[in-house]
């Protein structure tokens, strides 16, 4: 039997009884789903050593094998964050439940009652790098929810998933749910990724997060539907009517207040009008905060620019790095979006009214900001509660991802013998 | 150039002129857009005689290959069946426009404000069969849902097509429009239904309309998100607290009044106390409507009844046939739904309300109907005013999409110097 075939019967096995504890889930109460997420978050404390130990093979394996600082750190879990994990598995039982909200409903002019329910997807996938923080956070939202969840976490992160979701099962389990509500995919080889992405019946949804290119892979390989998240190449643009002395925060902030997340800024568009004013202060403030500035051949001509190609303006660097370009108006800036952006989040800095209101109805990206931050766009800031990612596509969900966004709907009718 | 290579440049340049099309129409008002579609509808009457004309060339092309009657019956377009499809268009006029409206806002704590607004896909694909009034409900809606389409019919409809599309876009262009908001892909080989389900970028959704077969392929090979729409093995289930007098009418209507529909019934479940009471008679009226009947072991001992394979309760017949099978309870009529439903419409008889709590929370497909017909899934029924489809899948849309289905959303956030 090949390894692929294997993997094919692995998925097939994890997916049947994902399908089995999908059917109780769908029907559990909040207060039973509650009551297992408290659970799962004490358990989480109570094994701390354990989960540490585990999480410190993966660490030592990462360090050994030359991974980078920054991946090592995201993998590295301590009693901290394992607090932190803890307590958003507490925070997702004190948000509502999505399953059984009537979303709409009417009576037929016959006299047929209409209503259309939040239910669950049923069985979702999740393929993810080495965060052992998904691993719980997933677990949670999905089991919220009202999912199963099969987890597909980084073979670099094993030790720790599989530590986290032991843990968290046995918790499930004492609480009364199917423990199958939560399994771990094997991790040892990419074919049973590539299983999981053709397992379409028996997986739902499939939610990859991380890169740019893990996205692309499971958008391009996949049967079962996906939704797209989080990549961003998200650009600021300070139109002429800006306030100049809001401009500045607003761009530092929207570039260096954190890097390495999907919805800091990449691109920095400027209006032409500001070439000789705002453009310069912007760039050496860019400069001085630490960042490489990449710019079109007019910012290039002030000091310390690194000449922009045409890559630049379309790459999502993640590091201390910002592309500029300078546009001749808001239609300037609505081009150079359409062609460059990945869709994720646009800023526009302006005080004039029916500029804002040009920048927002034409920029067709999951979040569209006047005068603020793009760092905004997040499951937390908007008050959402819990956010699985950040959904960059235009099916079914765009923007943060809370718990609504991780269901369906069906219509149940009820009549008293019509017919047509 | 391959023919293959050929169909990818064709669809690039329809997909490149769709989304031109598409920026100016997410912009368009109501009322622009409800004036295009009269002026639409007035087009298709005015050239009647050339599009019976050009219709006639299909019907003597599709007669003369020896097409079944019942497709030649769907291809053939008349002066009533003209009118409709251009009461259609009114109709759409009629309906409240979805792009701009807000799904849901708030002020944040920190004094942003947040909207979520309803915004077209952009760019949608068609792929669709024989049936020329297909043609014109997808560009009306369409067209007034802000999204720009792409129209890939079936070849043995090519001249109606060509002729519908073209007096639509000279209508459109009339209205102040761009003809590009509606575009036929040629339908001389199959690449280009190939180059459509690949064009990822290009195209934002694709919605097949058809044959089970056709949207298995769509779903396998495109890249491009998809909505699946109707394949229906719509199941009743006559429980034994269902009041006689009732089911028989809805078993009936479910089965007979339309067969070739994806709400008609595929599958009659019954209650096993109801063997030697309801379930003869139901038989009986089945067979006097002129239905065949495929019964499972204890059905088939009654007379006429022929013998239902595995494959029987899984198909989705279209015709005067349907599988009955005996269950020993709501959960076993549960259990083989789960089995071999579509996940489409599924009807439960009965007068006794835990019971149908049970089958309404339990059994997950599009719509679960309490004492009524299958056949009101339906966006006619539901009060929706238009229907591109039903939706058997469950990310974004399921059940009967409407025009807010054709639509995605995006967050507009806006703030006044809001920095984290």
């Amino acid at each position: 039997m090949s390894s692929a075939s294997t993997s094919t019967d692995v998925i097939r096995d994890l997916g049947a009884r994902a399908r089995v504890a999908s059917h109780e889930l769908a029907l559990a109460t909040r207060a039973t789903k509650d009551a297992a997420l408290h659970a799962m978050a004490q358990a989480l404390l109570d094994h701390e050593p354990a989960i540490l130990a585990a999480n410190a093979e993966d660490v030592a394996r990462a360090e050994a094998g030359g991974t980078p600082a920054n991946v090592v750190d995201r993998l590295r879990l301590t009693p901290d964050r394992l607090a932190d994990m803890a307590q958003g598995l507490r925070d997702v039982a004190g948000l509502a439940d999505p399953v059984g909200e009537v979303v709409r409903g009417s009576t037929l002019a016959n006299g047929l009652e209409l209503r259309q329910v939040r239910v669950p997807f049923g069985v979702v996938g999740m393929i993810y790098e080495a965060r052992p923080n998904v691993t719980v956070d997933a677990a949670g939202i999905c089991l919220k929810s009202g999912n199963a969840v099969l987890l597909r976490g980084s073979s670099s992160a094993s030790s720790s998933n599989l530590a986290l979701v032991g843990v968290l099962r046995a918790a499930i389990t004492a609480a009364g749910l199917p423990a199958d509500a939560v399994q771990a995919v094997p991790a040892d080889s990419h074919d049973t990724t590539k299983a999981l992405m053709r397992a379409r019946g028996l997986v739902d949804v499939l939610i990859p997060r991380g890169g740019a290119g893990l996205i692309a892979t499971v958008v391009e390989e996949s049967t079962v539907p996906v939704i797209e998240t989080g990549v961003g190449n998200c650009h600021v643009y300070v139109d002429v009517a800006a306030d100049p002395a809001r401009a500045l925060p607003i761009v530092l902030n929207a570039k260096t207040q954190r890097t390495s997340v999907c919805n800091a800024a990449e691109s920095l568009l400027v209006h032409r009008g500001l070439t000789d004013t705002l453009l310069p202060v912007l760039v050496s403030a860019l400069q001085e905060a630490g960042v490489t500035v990449h710019g079109d051949p007019t910012v290039a001509a002030l000091p310390g620019v690194v000449p922009a190609t045409e890559e630049d303006h379309a790459t999502e660097y993640l590091s201390m790095d910002i592309s500029v370009a300078v546009v001749d108006d808001v239609d300037g800036a609505i081009a150079h979006i359409r062609r460059y952006s990945s869709g994720h989040t646009e800023a526009i800095l302006t005080e004039d009214l029916a500029t804002a209101r040009r920048f927002t109805a034409a920029v067709d990206s999951a979040a569209v900001v006047v005068n603020a931050s793009t760092r905004f766009t997040d499951g937390g800031e908007f008050g959402f509660g819990a956010e699985i990612g950040i959904s960059t596509q235009k099916l079914h969900a765009r923007g943060p991802m809370g718990l609504p966004e991780m269901t369906s709907t069906k219509f149940v009718v009820t009549g008293d013998g019509h017919v047509r």
